[in-house]
């Protein structure tokens, strides 16, 4: 059965160069980096020049590139680390109702702790409006943060206008992105987004699961959320993984943003017009959304009956946020979508590997299932 | 040159097994775990037999581990974790001097968080007494942490003594146990050690580096130290790298610790002899400590300056811990070790992969850099 892997925004492929940059550090490179020895240099000096690809990527300094474990670790340790060496200036926050499970349940950890936190809402595309972010900062807040793009539906937030609006009415908060659904999906360098912290993924682009960072510009203090050795200056302590790093930034390396924009937008337009003229479906999505996602419901059959039958065609999607495992979406509740909308909403998810066949394969799919799933 | 990798406890050549599953996990089993497809399905049936192989290792039941990135996030978990579970039974932690700075430094912020905690010294050979640890518990202890083997000098600490001391004295404390140096190392199992924590990591049994694992025996509340999504029991949310996952298991199904204590006692005994009658050199290590370990001081010889002599003659080894580097070890200080002993200690890790040649090449390493070295 051939296979059309729709589901990249839940994770991706590991390129071939990012296996296999993984397998020569792993066989090559084994020493600690911490180690003092010529052997442990050598992997430190392989672990610094993956950061400064990292780095590069988004016009980041090296030094202001902190290895994580992945999105999650990144975005608990700017919530964390802001809130904490912070708070006696205030202990307000701003954030999103759209935001990832490890941003939104970050902030209901703070506020059983005795922070306040502001969530706001989007409109019924999943899109957060600049005004209403900076109309919620207080003489009390210390931190906003804002997803860059968003993981469900692909809503683009205006994150340079909220960083402008920052800077004019309160230049002292703290402005963190989750970018992890836009790092190698959309081009944009820190100095343009005016962002102090920002999260990034690595198995999102094509490298694999277990590794991530958190940008932290050059200057803003945050408290680290782990002790132990002095790795990634005390912030993220514990021997690095250099294969895991490495991979990382050979992913980074291959990334060819315009020409994968290319790509899935031409996918998105693809199955966007056929779905749109189908009877019982509708799109979530907003039209000028990342073209890397389509978020849509296919009225009167539940996302998971739908997900496991176009499973079992080979056609993989998601049904809401992988994270968020069976349960119910915090994001479309939030975009006030009805119930019977939410239940039978999939995610499809795009990357550059994908082709029209896997767009026919769902196409198809979704057919046969409305036909079959509906008589029951 | 001829590599003698003699810095096995700093961290491990990844077996070739190990490198495999890697590759073979990020190859064909890319899909997220948490994803509801049969794709993700399959990721995850391979995360749980994975665990299963970590659980049996050590005697544990699979829904008793808990992966992480590393033995130092594992530790914060434990020690932070119960700390913020157990606070309102008392604040009162009791730890020891030895410990990895993982733990060491998160005792030093819990001190900061207004906890107490009470550091047991060791002995002049970083042994920790049974005894000494159970007289400093009291009515407001709610942690116990002792670390199973140093990683240091190679000291044992009475593991099982101090829970059967507990389980008498104060049957409510929890235990937990870095096992890091112990785990592959020495033959042992959760049941008859009486654990309630304890924390492995996989780079050190010839595992890439990225990950680890938590054992929180049945029962045992711990609050999680990341928030996020439903992976790991909500206990440690973030996608699960599988591949490291499956890495780890790997490595740990190629374990035969009798064969390795086998070769590795051979090897630190021949070492043993042959330093002992040398003069100028003072070994630091136990008798009866680790095979794996075989700390000693070449007395007027800083121990950065033999190192580097070493690594240019292809012998690897370290100078206290790779985790400080180049800092002064709070362990070798607490074993009221002189200055000039403590400044000029060299370590030397084994693994199953070394042989008696590593071990000659070290002797001559060592003598001529006596005779180079001192003569500046």
């Amino acid at each position: 059965m051939t296979e059309h892997y729709l589901d990249n925004s839940a994770t991706t492929r590991v390129s071939e160069a990012s296996a296999e940059t993984a397998l020569r550090l792993m066989r090559e490179e084994y020493a600690n980096p911490s180690s003092l020895h010529s052997k442990g240099f050598s992997a430190s000096k392989e672990l610094e020049s993956a950061r400064q690809v990292v780095a590069s990527a988004i016009g980041a300094d090296s030094t202001e590139i902190y290895f994580t474990s992945g999105g999650t670790e990144a975005n608990n340790l700017a919530i964390f680390g802001t809130a904490y060496a912070h708070k006696r200036k205030g202990m307000h926050i701003v954030s999103t109702a759209t935001e990832h499970s490890s941003v939104y349940e970050s902030m209901l950890q703070l506020r059983k702790e005795g922070f306040e936190v502001t969530f706001i809402s989007p409109d019924s595309f999943g899109r957060i409006s600049a005004e209403d972010v900076l109309n919620a900062v207080t003489d009390k807040t210390i931190l906003v943060s804002v997803m860059y793009i968003n993981n469900e539906v692909g809503a683009i937030n205006p994150i340079a206008d909220i960083a402008a609006g920052l800077k004019r009415k309160a230049p002292s908060v703290i402005f963190h992105v989750d970018a992890v659904q836009a790092f190698g999906k959309t081009d944009f360098k820190v100095q343009k987004l005016s962002a102090h912290l920002l999260t990034l993924s690595g198995h999102k682009i094509h490298a694999p699961k277990g590794v991530g960072a958190l940008y932290v510009k050059k200057g803003v203090r945050i408290l680290p959320r782990t002790f132990g050795g002095k790795q990634e200056g005390k912030i993220r302590p514990g021997t690095e993984s250099l294969p895991l790093i490495g991979a990382f930034s050979s992913a980074v390396r291959e990334l060819d943003i315009s020409q994968s924009i290319h790509t899935v937008s031409t996918l998105r337009s693809y199955l966007w017009d056929r779905l749109s003229v189908m009877k019982d479906i509708v799109i979530n999505s907003p039209q000028n959304g990342s073209p890397f996602i389509l978020n849509f419901s296919v009225m009167g059959i539940r996302s998971e009956t739908m997900l496991h039958h176009l499973a079992a065609l080979g056609v993989y999607v998601s049904s809401g946020s992988a994270c968020s495992k069976g349960g119910k979406s915090h994001v479309l509740s939030s975009m006030g979508l009805a119930d019977n909308i939410a239940d039978s909403a999939i995610r499809v998810s795009f990357s550059k590997y994908n082709t029209i066949a896997d767009c026919d394969a769902l196409l198809e799919g979704v057919r046969q299932g409305m036909e079959k799933l509906a008589k029951r």
